[in-house]
């Protein structure tokens, strides 16, 4: 293989991808492709068009995840998959998750034209779900690959509109029976490409980052108790005001989270006042923490920390403080050999890249539950996702998909 | 005159305060009495009986504000007048405004049944307006009468509803030429009775409180402008935390109210961020600030350090700040000569009183533009109003009532 030229694929997937954003296209310049929505229906069909006319055989598996196949010389030697998500948040950018099934489709095709039938099967998917932007649940499409989801047992969960997840499936065309069964127990490798969704590449001028792992993840939402009272009359030193304790609070969450070094982020995103108006002192402030770490032990730490914090300041000012978790996801580690080999391809391509921890959730967090799992990032501009203004040069996205092929090439022909 | 028994009017404000509480009644024993709405016109019509039954001849003016007369023998020496508001908050207390409206009508009414006729004539007054809850404009009743606000040049403000002020007033049967003007030049002499809505007089074991003045307000809206970005990939280095410059700010305003000494407050009781989600860093801030003071020059001093903290604190962060200031209300002094007359007639009774600065708003702020002006608190237990909580011992109301005639009949019968 000679692939000098980094640009090579730059057209390609700027087409393919441009070509996907025209389903659940926004005025914005954003795509909205909620799961089994029919912009998100239409993608699936269209991406089973593009795989088959690439010379994939397509099928989708009851969940609505959509695999092109490649069959391999011995296919009792397992799949090696690649691909990403097909669905977005609200207002989403191009990019997210379509980028990944691109690269893939672009990947196996270029392979396939060039080297024929591999020794071990390849396919490229384009998983139904990962956002977890219609129902509260996230990893709908690589949960079922995986069996940690089942068409069979559909969790009872509602979108804004109270459809709920398995009447929407039914709707799609999906559900127990329809298609191929979900569960896939023959996976050896997935590899996924994606945008960094931060600032870290573009920042230090990296074409790609390998990602060693996805960071672990733990939510709470805080409740802080005091007493509403009369703005003008009410002395500050008889004051029980929630809100001056939770912006104590608040403040020390990044003081602690600084100081954890970094790889340490945490984050209050989302805060609540009752009563919320100017002349009354607050009586109670809600809100939430988002504390990521890629070491189980001192996000555990952090943790602990901010809570004690948290603890003694309503002790102090004689605030009540209620703590609830309600999310916990550790850290996981992609496969080192995978990662080793990436590097070397980036190494010997000269391409400037960096290992890095995703802040961010993906599906390959589900996948190496089941199989060695990998993954490729590139920059995104200004660290902007989950956006219109989502972008990445087509240059590195090119760069990336000449390193999958490589890869692929390396673990399917060789 | 003599009044030993200083529960001698306990029971005739409780029976008035109930009465007029049944007015507006809520389920949780509060009172919704908004402006100009049903409840509020039978309030006042059931008020106007009250004034007749007691002797006193009644008259409503062109914006709803109700009074009772008891005319002197020399009607050309102006009138001294007594009273409160009718209107309440949304889910208010039993006894806010309506506490100086039953004291006064208490009041004329004893002292025509055991003085006669006075001197000089004697009023009550209920206004029809001064919490701003319906719409947003506080005063309008006094305003009114002082020649602030005028029922022929009606604000162009809207309720929750999108109803007008003019239209409401219409509704409920005022407006210009619907009953006497509203403007007043004759009155000499405002006396409002009050609970103090704080928890000064009940901490301190005090029975009546005479107020010195009313503190000054600003108000203030704070946006602060940063960067909404992911809370997973970006590192706490480079974010721009809309929500924690916000906090730093907060923390720093209660930091220099306790700073600035006891008799100053300030309160942030408004916060609303935007996207307000949990795994997105806030990109705006937005907040009010609400400070008061006793002293012109030391409102003007903390606004002054306030804003420069938080000039100092955007700089920082590299946040953008912008400031609007929406109320500037100066401080205003009660009739020295009023007040020290109320001291002596709590002395003499062997009352525990204390003088304060009322730090929340009423009528005679408005009404000492025009005549000389005083106002006499009782306690809230624990600081409550605006609550059906509201409560204050009735002992305490009828010795405020005992101080009002013996005030009045000073005023109006020597």
């Amino acid at each position: 293989m000679n692939l000098a030229n980094m640009g090579h694929f730059a057209s390609d997937i700027m087409s393919f991808i441009d070509k996907l954003s025209g389903y659940g296209a926004d005025l914005a310049g954003g795509v909205t492709r909620l799961l089994y929505s029919p912009a998100w229906v239409q993608a699936q069909h269209e991406l089973q068009a593009m795989m088959e006319s690439s010379g994939l055989v397509t099928l989708f598996d009851d969940a609505g995840n959509l695999f092109g196949r490649l069959e391999g010389d011995d296919p009792a030697d397992g799949v090696i998959l690649t691909g990403s998500h097909i669905d977005t948040v609200r207002c989403g950018g191009k990019y997210d998750g379509a980028f990944g099934v691109g690269a893939g489709l672009i990947a196996l095709s270029h392979l396939r034209a060039h080297h024929g039938k591999p020794k071990r099967t390849l396919e490229v998917v384009s998983f139904a779900e990962e956002e977890g932007s219609r129902f509260p649940l996230a990893y709908w499409g690589s949960g079922n690959v995986i069996g940690h989801y089942d068409v069979f047992h559909v969790p009872e969960v509602y979108d804004a509109d109270g459809i709920g997840l398995a009447d929407a499936m039914q709707a799609a065309g999906f559900g127990p029976g329809k298609k191929r069964p979900a569960k896939r127990t023959d996976i050896r490798t997935f590899i996924e490409l994606h945008i960094e969704q931060g600032v870290i590449l573009e920042r230090e001028r990296y074409t790609v980052g390998i990602v060693d792992g996805i960071v672990g993840q733990r939510r709470f939402t805080f409740e802080v108790k005091g007493e509403a009272n009369h703005a003008g009359t009410t002395p500050m030193i008889w004051r029980r005001d929630a809100l001056a304790g939770a912006c104590e609070m608040i403040h020390s969450v990044e003081t602690l989270a600084v100081a954890f070094g970094e790889s340490t982020v945490a984050t209050v995103g989302q805060l609540e006042l009752s009563p919320n108006i100017s002349n009354v002192i607050p009586g109670l402030a809600k809100f939430t923490l988002d504390s990521r770490h890629a070491d189980k032990s001192k996000l555990e730490a952090l943790c602990e920390a901010i809570v004690t914090r948290f603890q003694a300041i309503a002790a102090d000012r004689d605030l009540e403080l209620s703590t609830t978790e309600w999310m916990n996801a550790e850290p996981v580690l992609m496969n080192p050999e995978l990662t080793q080999k990436l590097a070397q391809l980036c190494s010997s391509k000269g391409l400037r890249y960096r290992s890095l921890f995703s802040g961010a959730g993906h599906d390959a967090q589900m996948m190496q539950k089941v199989c060695k799992a990998a993954m490729l990032f590139v920059p995104s501009r200004n660290g902007v996702s989950h956006s219109h203004l989502e972008y990445t040069e087509p240059e590195a996205l090119s760069a990336a998909i000449a390193v999958l092929i490589e890869l692929l090439y390396d673990l399917a022909y060789r």
